[in-house]
């Protein structure tokens, strides 16, 4: 079968780079997902058979759903890195999104691979791939570039990398070069089910149990276009949970039908809340991120806003029905 | 890239007997999913670019989810089958599961092509390939046998038919060989996010309002690996709801980490409840079926049982309990 998404090359520098040292220290950026671990970890095991010395070190500890990737003992955590390195390799991400300058970086070859658009490209030694389904394609094309073969390791890191950055094949992200990367890696001993019960299928009790609560509190705008939930500080006591726990409730409430923008109020204080909005491709959230005194792009925007919970949600559901209404017009059971 | 799934070829017989005819109908199971929905219109819409006059006709209307497929216009309901055709074909079940017999069928050739193993293969004019991820993969490659090309709908619906038996690429018939053939079907025009959102992103309000409900209420067994939930008629009640707003909530309970088998128990009656079992794949719930009064097979089983709710569900549990216990030993956790 043809290769019809054109495979950008990484560039020749980079690869003489690589050849050219011998210790290597690779970071990812803050709360690391996915895609993040699993090309750290990917890259790490391919580096290792060319004879590199491999570090790893984030800001932050692999959570505890990534723990069953190959290699995540070798991942330090914390604030400060220490040592120096032939190379050091930031992956999906930015350099400053790791955390972890503080006024200088640990090696004088700094090599930066990532396929968010909005990189700005600091470092010379850059491959960014837009185009890229995940960084983890990025790493599975330079390994082959490298001639590096796959052993059932790298392939299940490299698997899970686009499988949790296309949402297991689902957002609008998949291609046709990334499902026949994730063939090939299935037959080089990744499990797809394997890795799904590990992502999807290893929640915790209380953390269902929250779900519940949570979603039997949903509300919805008159037009059926806006549905939010709200996690309260009482809700995290009566079920033993915390934030954490909440992670990817807000796409419950965004996969109701006729839902253009979903949102998850967060109580962090008695009278603060934490905003996570998640809008179905036809509308722009980039441009709700000031008045929610956050950050965001096309289909997610976040803040945290003081106030007691009717004035914050009264401010966001009007910013965010100003926003649906300026650019798709007035929703079917609009009032006035 | 190479085939490492072998392509069991159609019989050479069933392509005879497929370009001998004029006219065909198309069949699929009672509750028809997005693998019998897919094949059939993918079929119907393959054929009629060689000239075939195709109709389809079900016992079940085709559920809201799936509606969005090319051609669900086209598809009839209801018991009886009206009117005479040279070839009548059963799709994903074999035909006694179209729940349509009433002494005769309406053709004389009759050809049943599925991927379930447990197909008996009662007409002679059967493809039964097991190995195939979905029968959506079988009709790909039956189109591709005829060198019929694949046009934009032919895509969707059979794109979907994949997509849909292996739960978004997640259990574990994904294969290698399904993967590319879903790449070439994107290829074609099947737009993975346009599918997603129509069959995994168009709950009804009212039913993410139930499962909150549902979800609040959650049990465990003391070790951990059975957890179910109750649906009331008060809870159908107290959001508007069915027993058909139910459907996939127990994969919910299913996705706790540490359970091996999760229950939905729905009451159908003032004492009568209506059991659905789930496994995550290393218990086999067959053998349960006798005991629950219904049906089932390895990862499924259910059936429907009289009785105060308190009592049905201690004769469920207990007859889990004793199926793990049989064939997993005790739980990590269990008291006696």
């Amino acid at each position: 079968m043809t290769r019809k998404v054109p495979a950008m090359s990484e560039p020749s520098g980079l690869v003489a780079a690589l050849r050219d040292c011998t210790t290597v220290l690779i970071s990812v950026h803050k709360n690391p997902d996915g895609d993040a671990l699993g090309s750290q970890l990917g890259l790490m095991l391919g580096l290792e058979k060319i004879g590199k010395k491999v570090f790893l070190h984030n800001l932050d500890p692999v959570p505890e759903i990534y723990r069953f990737l190959p290699g995540t003992d070798r991942i330090t955590s914390g604030p400060s890195v220490k040592g120096a390195y032939d190379a050091f390799i930031v992956l999906d991400a930015d350099p400053p999104r790791t955390g972890l300058f503080n006024g200088s970086w640990p090696a004088r070859t700094l090599i930066n691979i990532d396929h968010h658009v909005t990189n700005p490209r600091e470092w010379p030694l850059t491959w960014l791939d837009p185009e890229a389904t995940a960084t983890g394609e990025m790493i599975y094309r330079l390994m082959t570039g490298l001639r590096i073969p796959f052993d059932k390791d790298m392939a299940i890191c490299l698997y899970t990398a686009i499988f949790t950055d296309t949402g297991s094949f689902r957002y609008s992200n998949t291609t046709p070069e990334s499902m026949r990367i994730a063939a090939t890696l299935i037959e080089a001993g990744a499990d797809p089910w394997m890795v799904t019960e590990n992502v999807y299928e290893s929640y915790a009790f209380k953390r269902i149990r929250l779900l519940g609560k949570v979603l039997s509190g949903i509300e919805q705008s008159r037009d059926g276009r806006i549905a939010w939930v709200l996690v309260t500080d009482d809700l995290y006591r009566q079920t033993g949970t915390s934030a954490e726990d909440t992670d990817s409730f807000v796409n419950f409430v965004r996969s109701i039908k006729g839902v253009e923008v979903a949102v998850l109020f967060r109580q962090t204080g008695a009278a603060q809340y934490k905003i996570s909005l998640r809008a179905k491709g036809r509308v722009d959230l980039s441009g709700l991120a000031t008045s929610l005194g956050g950050g965001g792009h096309k289909n997610a925007a976040g803040g945290v806003l003081d106030g007691t919970f009717t004035d914050v949600r009264d401010k966001v559901i009007d910013a965010v029905a100003q926003a649906l209404e300026a650019q798709m017009g007035k929703g079917p059971q609009a009032a006035s």
